[in-house]
């Protein structure tokens, strides 16, 4: 690491993008509050809170002032010279957020923000209705809104309209990069699935039937969550509908997750996943709060640690040699009946169905590609909207060999498109593909860590992740990352070697 | 209530005040946050999202395009003719927090902060030490900076420096007025007090020495809460070290409360305080929010609002009518051996003590009397800061028969001064003679008010308060508040009427 070079703009900058966050995060809170702790009534004066701060922080963001500052350290070269240098860093990524935010006329802002109310609407009604045609419209004003939104972003050469869009969440991530990894994925998936569906073992599905008072489910996963690493000193973790994880900064991470009573398995789902993202955000270096070296790399990244933490720890059979014999402290004999293949097992059920958010480790990646694919389809202009539900049911019978039932349990499941998200939905399956690749490297480094995990010890890989990948923030791009951390570049090799070697085994095709 | 007229500058004012509302009610969330939810490592960061967002809201609400629309409006009749609409009291008040919040130099706004932040700490250390010597420089320029200031309010003639202070509390209050009052009130109390005193029967003091588990204490202030009307849909009860009310909006409403093993009283009288908080700030109207028509007129009336919920309803016979036969569904047989008189007794036990937060809703208000009487001399440069702790405690002796032990029994017990709030002591009590006054009135009004307390009934006080009092929100200021209520201005006898007819009865005088 080196020293950071510094001048009177360097420092301008810093504490502009400081002020900036402060308030970004205090915008953050205002999401948390409403989510986790906001009386009923109160949502209608929220919505005016959150949409004045939003405009004073946009103000803030793209204040001319803040152009001049960058362009000055830009041309600086003890502050650039070095491009993994703090300060190089810190002026590329601002000058991103500050080009991102200043590209788009406010017309198209505007346009976007009530395209995005109004398409939701009418996604939740279409959703309900099963009925694609009262959606159609409103997609049709979305993908053309987002090809003029991605037109005024612009690609690099050779690229196309998606890249721009993906750009927000991942940058330097484009669509032919996503294919080349996820095209020799989606061939090896299909392989692993067939053997697996084709087998005569599987496992009991008893642990996925259990209720269990929701009282002693929340004791069990927040002895979970400290055991792992997480901090409570510097965090919280509550409940909310859908569990999020909101880094207002590295000593203030809230954290939700979910209660069924007849669901555990997703609540320790749930909270490892959430963890994996609060571990993150605490793993952050408070010296370099509010700016980009103390900010997450992409959606990717994030993703890939809480993938990391929910699968990789959370579902392998060391982390159930420790958490196995926990739970009879914590549910007493309503556990008593399981066997340790009862539930290890049960945690690892893959079975390919229509509803992404309830897959399982391995067919998630095909809903993630079957959106990809889609969505790229149609910014290109290549797919019309209307057909969309074809599309999008031939895939799911060619990749996952089910017939959809339904526009409702297809094309019509997720929230996403409906609120001029494209692009998103890879980070998905990019997280676990970097958290795949990591984790081989952590492993290589840390040859014993399984024998760690049965004993309840995470701390190790708590801090092999803190040193190599948190304390980072944004020095290097994802993709740079990866091959800072693992030598290599992104591969689907990690992913499917872990699934396979999980897999397979409790399938009986060891 | 007449229509409110209206003007394109009228209509841009409200635009603006209702969107400096959203900001100022997200710095209170970040207070409340801070209280209540916060880890413990948050605080750092969130004095930089305060310090920001105050600061934005300080630029917000200075504007010099305010001052032009205030002025604009101020010259049209049709909007201030009758001094009693809403446009004519949003215009008043609107035009009062600007020229306050303008006349100060900013030089002296960042002293203040400053000697605020260390006069307290320097206050908690002398506290801790029980050395006054070692706060007394610093009260001495808290003082001096505080006579500074109110140099720059200004007061009116034939006033004197205090009530330039007291207008940030208390608008249209001065010393004269406060002393008119308290005067009476003190020698009347004194009386009292001998009697009670003298008197061979004391309540039994059982109630106070209960233990008994949070949990159920809990259950038991959230019912009482719900009972006596206040709307968990547009609101929350957490708990807090200090229990405080922090109105964000009629519809959401934060209120915390505290709880001791061996002090269900406290939990209790605790809640019933901030619940009459909570239910004025819901009875203000939702239309009006963020505008003076729809905040409360002053620390005074929400005091009032506060004690009358605690005390003229909470420490009623006729409460506790109702209220001491469900304690045994709440702590089953804990509470069994207690008789309606020892908890009707013990919760209004009587006796002159050195701690003004502990005292009892009589000799209260004579720890007030005596801040009040020494924060006008200090600041009219006729009490040194050196004589302080001698005029302290020769008042203690004087008006409540006792030898203060410690300075930090003494004049070293509360926070306000050293965090440079002078003007602020007084409001407490007058908050407890208008809710006397008010109560009277409703009594009259509402004649078998008792009988319904006795019946779990509160929806009749509570509709009157609305009615009468919190949908005014501030179109009247407090003194012409208590009129228009109550035909009457303000006056000590309805709460020595108050304070006699409970308390001589229980010790045996009536």
């Amino acid at each position: 690491m080196t020293a950071t070079a510094t001048s009177t703009e360097y420092n301008q900058l810093i504490k502009t993008a400081k002020e900036c966050n402060a308030l970004g995060s205090t915008i953050s809170l205002l999401h948390w509050d409403q989510e986790v702790m906001m009386p009923k009534n109160g949502i209608e004066f929220r919505a005016d809170q959150i949409s004045l701060t939003s405009r004073l922080y946009h103000e803030m963001k793209t204040n001319p002032k803040n152009g001049d500052l960058i362009s000055a350290c830009e041309a600086n070269d003890d502050l650039v010279g070095d491009p993994t240098s703090a300060s190089a860093a810190n002026i590329r990524e601002i000058r991103h957020g500050y080009d991102r935010a200043t590209k788009l006329p406010a017309s198209l802002v505007e346009e976007e923000a009530m395209l995005s109310s109004r398409g939701q609407s009418a996604w939740a009604e279409a959703r309900k209705n099963n009925d694609f045609s009262e959606f159609q419209p409103w997609l049709e004003k979305i993908v053309n809104l987002l090809q003029r939104k991605a037109e005024c972003y612009g690609w690099s050469e050779g690229g196309e309209p998606w890249d721009a869009l993906a750009e927000d969440y991942e940058p330097g991530c484009t669509a032919a990069s996503v294919s080349e990894v996820f095209t020799p994925l989606r061939v090896k998936l299909q392989s692993l699935l067939d053997d697996l569906m084709g087998s005569d073992k599987k496992p009991s599905n008893k642990f996925n039937e259990l209720v269990l008072p929701i009282d002693h489910q929340k004791k069990f996963v927040n002895a979970i969550a400290s055991q792992i690493g997480f901090d409570f000193q510097s965090g919280r973790l509550d409940e909310s509908t859908h569990p999020f994880c909101s880094g207002t900064h590295c000593n203030d991470v809230r954290m939700t997750t979910r209660f069924h009573e007849n669901n555990v398995n997703d609540a320790i789902g749930s909270t490892m996943h959430e963890c994996g993202h609060g571990i993150y955000e605490q793993g952050l270096l408070f010296t370099n709060v509010g700016t980009p070296m103390g900010s997450a790399v992409s959606l990717g990244i994030h993703e890939s640690q809480s993938r990391m933490w929910e699968n990789q720890v959370g579902r392998s059979e060391a982390f159930w040699k420790w958490c196995y014999p926990k739970m009879g402290e914590f549910f007493g004999d309503a556990t008593a009946h399981l066997s340790f293949d009862d539930v290890y097992g049960g945690a690892n059920i893959v079975k390919p169905d229509f509803i992404r958010v309830e897959a399982d480790e391995a067919t998630y990646n095909m809903h993630i590609m079957i959106r990809f694919e889609l969505e790229r389809l149609l910014m290109k202009g290549e797919l019309a909207v209307a057909d969309l539900p074809d599309a999008w049911n031939a895939r799911y019978q060619e990749y996952l060999g089910i017939d959809v039932p339904s526009d409702t349990k297809g094309c019509l499941q997720d929230i996403h498109w409906s609120m001029t998200s494209m692009g998103y939905f890879p980070t998905y399956t990019l997280g676990n593909l970097y958290c795949a690749q990591f984790f081989e490297t952590a492993m290589e480094e840390i040859p014993d860590m399984y024998e760690q995990f049965a004993r309840g010890e995470f701390g190790t890989l708590k801090t092999w992740l803190n040193e190599n990948i948190h304390c980072h923030g944004q020095r290097f791009r994802a993709a740079d990352l990866c091959v800072h951390v693992t030598g290599k570049p992104l591969s689907s090799d990690p992913l499917m070697r872990h699934l396979e070697n999980k897999l397979k085994p409790i399938y009986g095709l060891a």
